[in-house]
């Protein structure tokens, strides 16, 4: 049954024109099709039953996966070890620290000299605005630049693990549990999202889930609602993709600052805390200028700022005012649970609990989601292949 | 004829009930019967022995193997990297740094994210009395109901690598070196064993070796004798577990606190030096009210009592008191070798130098007892299993 | 074909006396014999021509790749773990921190322990004369009498990643591409060769470069020139060695004080810094006796004497003393280029770029140099195994 069920799938994926998927990076999702992203999510789907199946998707016998992360992580650094291995591939980590490292040329030579036996990139680098995804370009060009000149023998694809931009991995595994829950890309047509901020006692998260996250769900025809006290604003370029995605897909997009007035009838609420964008553009500046004493000041009065706002917490009661008092929760995980993991958060304990298990299914989609991107990237005709690995049917466990 | 020993071992592995290893974790050897136990020494050889005939026994085709060290350790790490290296599955720890993490909900959630793709987890964490065998458990039970739920595909299985209670890897691995050396379960009766203190100038070494001792070796109808100084006395729920064994076994179980009495006529010696489970426990205490400076004190002291204790050292002169002047003697490794890797320590350096071979010999037989528990709680009739891939004879190495 | 380049490549191997490398470690290129050397490099291509033409390299189905560094290394460790990855081996990295371990007893004993399933140690220990190379030796020692002893089943073997006296994967690696570049091993008979010192604002970078460098490519009947400062001079006994292969290959090797004379009608020049070895053997005996201040003041002493030399520069204007103005210019990579990494430094910012390119691929035959040697070291019979995965064909990505 399964197994007719992954025919049906690929079926469904030849008939997708995701060809510019192919030896290409995936960094933001705005500058992907609609039929690319209904692409990552069908391979996802059909690795997932693939392994269900005991059916290896294993399409190298050897190679690298690297990654580059410039901040803590553990799910991101798990989700993307996992998907490298379901394809064969090799993890191997550049640990850089935790500080920036020098662009231009360094970038330039690194990037070639860890590529030998690289098919896949893996990068995390949300901590400066203005410098994670100009950092990914940099590194994708200094590779096509030594796979052209012939260094490289293949070109590693890179995948963006999170930037100051985008959270690509993330907003899509989010897509595919929305998808899953509510039936498919045309069952989220006129579906109420919130995207809003809410209370942490902790300071500086990244902007890109929020942005993210207005940015693809507005694809759906969705009606998006953007959340957050004054003075937390989100960049201007994700407020502009979300507009002109809703425009096109028939959905709609607004932003609010009134927590309550976004989760009113939302099928879809999403509250989590993230830092503005004004803020983090002075903590950039502060940093290039190497004033930590600045910075520290800055935290200071951020979480000050925060502190004002305790009010934004997705409690029972606000939960009450969502479609049928049942919005499903999501969350990028880990979230700042009122009384759990801090005094004050981001959300009520009972609705939390309430909602761990789909919580929990929505963080599993995303390492088929990365190992889609992969291998969207590195197979040129990927309904055919995936039709070979059924047909083949290998056991990936004995 | 190593491939007809092979075909042996398999057709007694068949006679054995071992069904209670599928799908299990493997935390304390009490919890398991002498037919698994039994069952876990002879796939360890079947896999040594296919090994050493170029045999694969690559079960996995993909698949993670998490680790998590909570303490440093390059043998358990290098013994779990093989074992799962050897099955198929690629190594990813989880390095959360030396310190107790949080437990409930993190715990919990933490559990799951890693899980996603993950066949085996393997834990250490001994540092704390009361808290790592229950940290294994927290693991253990989230992901059980995360695959309960769905979430998880499969459930990783648990492999204690160390903790609080017991050291069953360990342990296994020394009783495996026993039936080498003495020629199988039956030779083992009546044969004596001291499991014995031995001063050593650092501080704090874990009791789960002794424990772990004393626990798995009462089971073979062994006369277990443990001895140590007034003061360094074991947690009870061990020597409870032991006098039991004991009883049952037909062996005996004494404690003393005379080393030499221990050391008279003993076909087996395991000096070794722990810190007392009082100590321990002031220590746990102490730590979880994040009192440094009473740590330290605490340290001092037991450096003190230790060093009125630098006559339990396994000298050549006990030696002769062991059985014909030539007991066999054991270690985890590494030993405090007087005049070698410290000034006064656990084991003169000539005895120490005579038992090299046969240490390290004992040392090998760890990864093959890890990677039988993981392949057989993974696998849901070995005995086929191993039939299949003997008589697939698929080349470890070209 | 690429396929009958293949073909043509392996009959060459095969005629070549290679079979002292079964078994063997790779530590200094001067105790390979010169069909020896030729093999690595028979073999490198042929994996490169194999990788290029999706053909599996793998002769491992499970086994561990150990690597010790002791020093940071990207650039190194990528490569070990790209060549490690390529056969089928799993890396395992042996993280001791940066310090020197304690020898003896200790360096047999963790040898030992991390070897159970290791097929190949790789180690970089570079940092004191007269220590990486003997900790080399050691373990390599260490597992011979284990494996001796029947407690390993396998002898890993152990590959040179750079140590106090020489570099042989970088050196084979920078011989490939003069072989490559040149057009062969006869091409390179009677072709100068400049290594020279170069001034970097940097302090204490390893001699075995230099010393690599000048004991391999006198082996070609290349006429080598070493130039340097009085005051910057590499240990004797590699001069020794350079002397006597010049002699025996026909070329030639000279050392001298002057950059441009070095430089004058060379076809190759290598110009990079190195730091003297007295002031190594100096920075020894400090660090023996823990003398930490005095090694700050010798770095500060060592930084004046060498920023009296920064006229050693690898500059346009020298360039054009060079062969029809277009020596090859080589370096290890990472340069210290003047304006870019640094204010001056070993070479001028449009030399390094006009030859940013060649470095880079000099870079990219370093993996395929490493693993070459570990498949002449773990493989009896190559041209045959070679011939066999040609044959074969199985695809390295499907």
């Amino acid at each position: 049954m399964e197994k007719s069920r992954i025919q049906d799938a690929i079926k469904k994926l030849s008939a997708l024109k995701c060809h510019g998927l192919y030896l290409s990076d995936f960094l933001l999702t705005w500058e992907k099709t609609d039929d690319e992203l209904a692409a990552v999510f069908a391979v996802a789907e059909i690795l997932r039953d693939m392994r269900r199946t005991n059916i290896s998707a294993r399409i190298f016998d050897s190679g690298l996966a690297v990654s580059i992360f410039r901040d803590n992580s553990t799910r991101t650094r798990f989700s993307f070890a996992s998907a490298s291995n379901l394809l064969g591939l090799a993890l191997q980590d550049l640990d850089e620290g935790k500080s920036q490292i020098a662009h231009g040329e360094t970038v330039r030579e690194t990037a070639t000299m860890i590529s030998f036996m690289a098919e896949v990139i893996g990068i995390r680098d949300d901590m400066y605005i203005g410098k994670g995804n100009a950092y990914m370009r940099e590194v994708s060009r200094a590779v096509q630049e030594a796979h052209a000149a012939g260094i490289l023998e293949q070109r590693p694809t890179l995948v963006n693990l999170q930037c100051d931009i985008d959270h690509p991995t993330q907003a899509m595994a989010d897509a595919m549990h929305l998808l899953q829950h509510f039936g498919g890309a045309k069952s989220l047509r006129g579906k109420k999202l919130a995207m809003s901020w809410a209370y942490s006692p902790s300071y500086g998260k990244p902007l890109s889930v929020p942005q993210g996250v207005i940015g693809l769900m507005t694809r759906f025809g969705m009606n998006v609602v953007l959340a957050h006290p004054p003075g937390y604003e989100v960049m201007k370029q994700t407020l502009d993709v979300a507009k002109e995605n809703a425009s096109k897909s028939g959905g709609s997009f607004q932003v609010t600052n009134d927590m309550r007035q976004a989760f009113a009838g939302a099928d879809v609420v999403y509250p989590k805390s993230w830092a503005s964008y004004a803020a983090m553009e002075r903590r950039t500046d502060l940093y290039g200028r190497g004033d930590m004493a600045g910075i520290k000041e800055l935290e200071k009065e951020l979480l000050a700022q925060n502190a004002t706002h305790k009010d934004w917490e997705c409690t029972e009661k606000l939960m009450q005012e969502t479609k049928s008092s049942r919005g499903l929760y999501l969350h990028c995980l880990p979230a700042d649970i009122s009384g759990v993991s801090c005094k004050e958060g981001e959300v009520e304990a009972s609705v939390f609990d309430r909602y761990r298990d789909p919580l929990y299914r929505e963080a599993s989609y995303k390492p088929y989601v990365i190992a889609a991107m992969i291998f969207l990237s590195k197979v040129q005709q990927p309904a055919k292949m995936l039709e070979r690995l059924v047909t083949a049917a290998k056991p990936r466990t004995s």
